[in-house]
C-alpha cells in the first residue's frame, strides 16, 4: 500500500496511537488502513470410495491438483462460500456438507477451511480456473502434483477418518520455518 | 475505496473480465483491489461455574458487556488472535482453549471464532478497551447489557451444553433481515 485510498495522498506504515500493530496511516485524512487475513473455503466432495480434485487452469501451482476452493466473499458465510467455489471450479454440487478442516496459515494471512459432503450428482465438469476434474480413489491420488500442503492433509486426515466413518472438525496450523521452502 | 493504494489515481466500481463480483478496479495501473470478510476471534473463559466478561469502554456499544473479542491480525493463528485479545482486553491467560462457536455475519462481512477455556489464573483485569472486567454466575448475567447478539448465543449455548459437560464446535449463521434492527 502506498496511497490512502480514502484522499488519495501518500500513506506511511508507523504504530497509531494506542495500537499495538503498524498499520499504513494517512497523515492527510487521519485514515488507518487495517489488513487483516483472508479465509478460503473449499470443499471435499466425495462420491462413494472416491473425492473430487481439480487440475489448476490459473497461477499459482498451475496444472497441479487441488480441492475447489477459493477466497471467501463479502456477504456470504463461510459454507456458501465453499459451495460457490466448487460450482465455479469444478461445477459439482455437494449434500449434507459440513465443516471438516481448518488451517491457519499465519505466514501468508489465511485461515481455510474445508467442508465434507457427497457429491448431489455425477455432472460435474471443469469450471474456468479447472482444466480437468475428475474423481480419484485414494490409490490413485497424484501425491506429488498436489498445489498445495493443505490439499494432502485434508486428504490424508480424510482417508484416516473414513475407516471409522468419523469426522471431527480438525484443526491444524502450518507454520512456516525459515530454510524450508515456500509454497 | 475511492482511490487507488497502488498509484493514487481514482478508482472505479466494476466487474473485472472473468470475474462475477463487482471490485474497486484502477485503470491506470490495472490493480484490482478485492475486499474481503474478515475474522473477529475471542474467548469465553471459565472459572468454576463463572464465565468472564468485560464491559466495552469503546464504541461501538460502549457500555455493554462482551465476550474479549477483535479482529484477527496478520501473522497469526485464529487461536493466538484470541488468546491475545483475551489478554488485551481482560489481562487474562486461558489454559485447554478449543474452538467451540463460530459465526457468520454476512451482512457485516465478518465470521466470529470463540475458544472456550479455563482461567489459568484469577489476576484478570480491565485492559485499555474495558471500563471493567468481571465474573458472572449464569443468574448473574446481564442478558439485556450485552454488546453483540454472538454473545448472547455463545453464551446461552454454554450454559446448555455445559450440563451435559460436551462441547462440540458449532456453527452459526445470523443474517440482517430488512426490518430487523442492525447491530
Amino acid at each position: 500500500m502506498k496511497f490512502c485510498s480514502e484522499c488519495g495522498q501518500g500513506v506511511t506504515a508507523r504504530v497509531p496511537d494506542g495500537d499495538t500493530h503498524s498499520r499504513f496511516v494517512c497523515d492527510h485524512c487521519q485514515t488507518i488502513h487495517y489488513q487483516n487475513p483472508r479465509i478460503v473455503a473449499g470443499c471435499l466432495a466425495v462420491h462413494g470410495q472416491q473425492v473430487l480434485l481439480c487440475r489448476r487452469a490459473i497461477e499459482p501451482r498451475r496444472g497441479y491438483w487441488t480441492l475447489p476452493a477459493g477466497f471467501m466473499e463479502n456477504g456470504e458465510t463461510t459454507e456458501e462460500a465453499a459451495l460457490r467455489e466448487t460450482w465455479e471450479e469444478a461445477r459439482a454440487r455437494l449434500q449434507q456438507q459440513e465443516l471438516y478442516m481448518l488451517f491457519n496459515l499465519p505466514h501468508i494471512n489465511q485461515v481455510y477451511m474445508f467442508f465434507r459432503g457427497d457429491l448431489a450428482d455425477l455432472d460435474f465438469s471443469a469450471g474456468e480456473e479447472s482444466l480437468e476434474v475428475r474423481l480419484f480413489h485414494e490409490h490413485e491420488i497424484p501425491w506429488d502434483e498436489l498445489a498445495f500442503p493443505t490439499i494432502g492433509k485434508t486428504l490424508k486426515q480424510y482417508f484416516i477418518d473414513r475407516q471409522v466413518q468419523t469426522f471431527p472438525i480438525r484443526i491444524r496450523d502450518i507454520l512456516y520455518r525459515p530454510g524450508q521452502t515456500r509454497r
